[in-house]
């Protein structure tokens, strides 16, 4: 088989996987760039269809002729309790765990704080020493506000993560899957062993929703947050969401009290009462245009079942990585995303001492990747709208700039702000 | 003269101060809803009238076609600081001290613990009685969270605040403008007493912000918190803005370190630290669609003189609470809003038992208004949009619900949710 043959090989495999796909009917949900093989849907999911027409109402009615009453009668004031109720479905959690609010960010700050609260006498946050930054960062933030003596954040390897839930551990924080690698946690073994130990779990599933089962409560979570801009296709800096599990709600009060988590808002009262629930999580008043938007989105999983969401993104990085790990057009490439499918997310990684101008290169073929530093591209396969073919093409364009060397041109060496 | 004719004077008067008006043409940058006056632009600023257009240009294009390179290519990165020094002339702040992110009561929590570790020999956070219950209760949360040791809140009536500028009190916060009475406080005054007791001020402008100069720097505003869904006219939950003055800057970090707030946060290093000046005030990915409903918003104040527009809401009140404090129709109506032009915002409170009945029947009369529990009902006036007619015809439908009390009727009388 000649280096064609095999390009050959995989186009009439993805063309084959396509026809058989029994959720293809979705990408028809989402505008597509045209020319363009999008694999970044890890980072910004793309466009829904009904998107425009959506917030359009939004602005011209709701907001335009109808005012400052439609925080009643568009229940613009419900939203974050409503979009958690929709969300909780695809967190596998039961009703009136899920809130949609702030950002990941703050809504860990939220989160830790009250597993530092319900459990005085532990001040260790545990994480991985290759957490996502934005969670190590407001870990490290909440230790420093309340003082040595109060919080500590302690980090780990991930092979020595289990080991490490000793008796001063108040909260472990983990993302399921690794914003680089992909690797995936198995969440149930981790939360068991955690609970064995007396520790609280908080995981952060920005690149696991809305691309696979989440099972929050089936695995015994106790506090999960997410993003509504990756798999769940909300646009640009989407609200986030928090899940806090019914057995730790309404025992203590998160520190961000603002109006919002007050049990009655509109009275005004001089003392904060928490509401009940999850319901105490919001703090300010949320951009309603942005909620709007992710509840939009969220039409687009409608009738969609998350275990073929999953089997479909298990199929997709499984065809790239064995075409990547077996063939020898790739052999430059090290793949570090676990070949094992339980193991990893809904996203590819991929080595190479010149992964920017890799990257780079691709994108400028049309082939929309992620460049993670020092030496990381990052694949995401998005199981509602990806192709095989995409998968197919992402393949080619790799082989080509491999063989001919063409990520070696000076304009793809230049190091970008934000890549 | 007779009662129909104080009425008919009144209208006579506002068509012409209406003619008078240098600002009038400002009212076409905005869409007004048909067959109302709208005097809730202090709770709910109406929609810019370029809105759609531009907001439809961020969806389908830069998400749409764009996708994640918009991040870049159009600025989205960026949004907090670029429209930290748009909205910074109209605060009166000099550049690199103005943040837009997240909301006020988020806000609230980053000035108030960093006022708090920048004295670190002092511990009380001080608060008018009266004072937003959003701005209150994130200063209770955050007492909580530190212990009593390390911080108070104290609550004391506004006539005993400089009085109470004691030795143990890190910070005070305050809104220039009270949301239910219209007070506006001295701000210079209070700057100068703080300071003079070594205490540092936050300042809450929600309600001045877009309607008046606000002078941060030239009154010696230590920090400041405001929204953009009001005056500011970002549609609703737009995002806040932040302030803090130079020379408070790069000294400590804020407790919600989110990798944005990081120096580079796209390294994706493994410690935080702090971005330069104001820039650490970031927290998480802020809502792009929010951020560019906002940009949209300032672009309404092109051109505009904020002398001008205080001027202007100046009149409109004066005009209506003359109306309301000497002609005999209004006299069950109590005005608390300072009789003084220097002492109030741009709304009038008036109180009655019947505030909520009146409100409603205000509403369904097509003259929007706010109640505010027990007893006020709140006029807003924006100055870039509402018109002495608008002024006048609040009075006219006061004047016809008092004389023939059609606010008694039952369906006037039940409390909503939220008001």
């Amino acid at each position: 088989m000649n280096r064609m043959s095999v390009l050959e090989v995989l186009a009439s495999t993805a063309k084959e996987l396509d026809a058989r796909d029994k959720l293809a009917y979705l990408r028809e949900r989402f505008c597509i760039p045209a020319g363009r093989v999008y694999l970044d849907g890890n980072s910004l999911g793309v466009l829904p269809r009904a998107m425009t027409k959506g917030v359009v109402q939004l602005i011209e009615t709701e907001w335009g002729e109808d005012l400052i009453s439609s925080w009643n009668s568009h229940g613009w004031i419900d939203s974050p309790e409503r979009l958690g109720e929709r969300l909780a479905p695809l967190l596998g959690a039961g009703p009136g765990q899920v809130l949609c609010t702030d950002s990941i960010s703050v809504n860990v700050f939220k989160l830790l704080a009250t597993a530092l609260d319900l459990q005085p006498d532990r001040r260790i946050i545990l994480l991985e020493a290759n957490e996502f930054p934005t969670d190590r960062y407001i870990a490290q933030g909440l230790a420093q506000l309340l003082g040595a003596q109060r919080c500590e954040v302690r980090e780990v390897a991930s092979e020595e993560l289990i080991d490490s839930l000793t008796t001063d551990v108040a909260v472990v924080l983990l993302s399921e899957v690794n914003y680089r690698t992909g690797r995936r946690h198995n969440k149930r073994l981790i939360n068991d062993a955690a609970h064995h130990a007396g520790v609280m779990t908080c995981w952060d599933v920005a690149h696991s929703a809305g691309a696979m089962p989440v099972d929050f409560d089936a695995t015994g979570v106790d506090f999960g947050v997410g993003c509504g801009y990756k798999f769940l296709n909300g646009g640009p800096g989407a609200p986030a969401f928090l899940y806090v599990a019914k057995r730790h709600q309404n025992k203590v009060n998160q520190p961000l009290s603002g109006w919002l988590g007050h049990q009655s808002p509109f009275d005004f009262e001089r003392s904060y009462t928490a509401a009940n629930g999850v319901l105490q999580y919001q703090t300010g008043t949320p951009s309603i245009l942005a909620m709007r938007a992710l509840d939009i989105a969220l039409d687009c999983f409608d009738g969609v079942s998350l275990t073929a969401l999953r089997d479909k993104s298990v199929a997709l990085c499984a065809f790239f990585i064995e075409a990547l790990t077996t063939q020898c057009e790739f052999e430059s490439l090290r793949v570090i995303t676990p070949a094992l499918a339980v193991d990893r997310g809904s996203q590819v990684a991929v080595c190479h001492p010149k992964a920017y101008a890799i990257a780079q290169d691709l994108i400028e073929r049309g082939i929309v990747v992620d460049f993670r530093a020092p030496d990381i591209v990052r694949f995401g396969f998005a199981p509602m709208y990806n192709t095989f073919n995409d998968a197919y093409e992402a393949l080619n364009a790799l082989a080509e700039l491999l063989k001919y060397e063409t990520y070696l041109a000076a304009r793809f060496q230049i190091r970008a702000k934000v890549t």
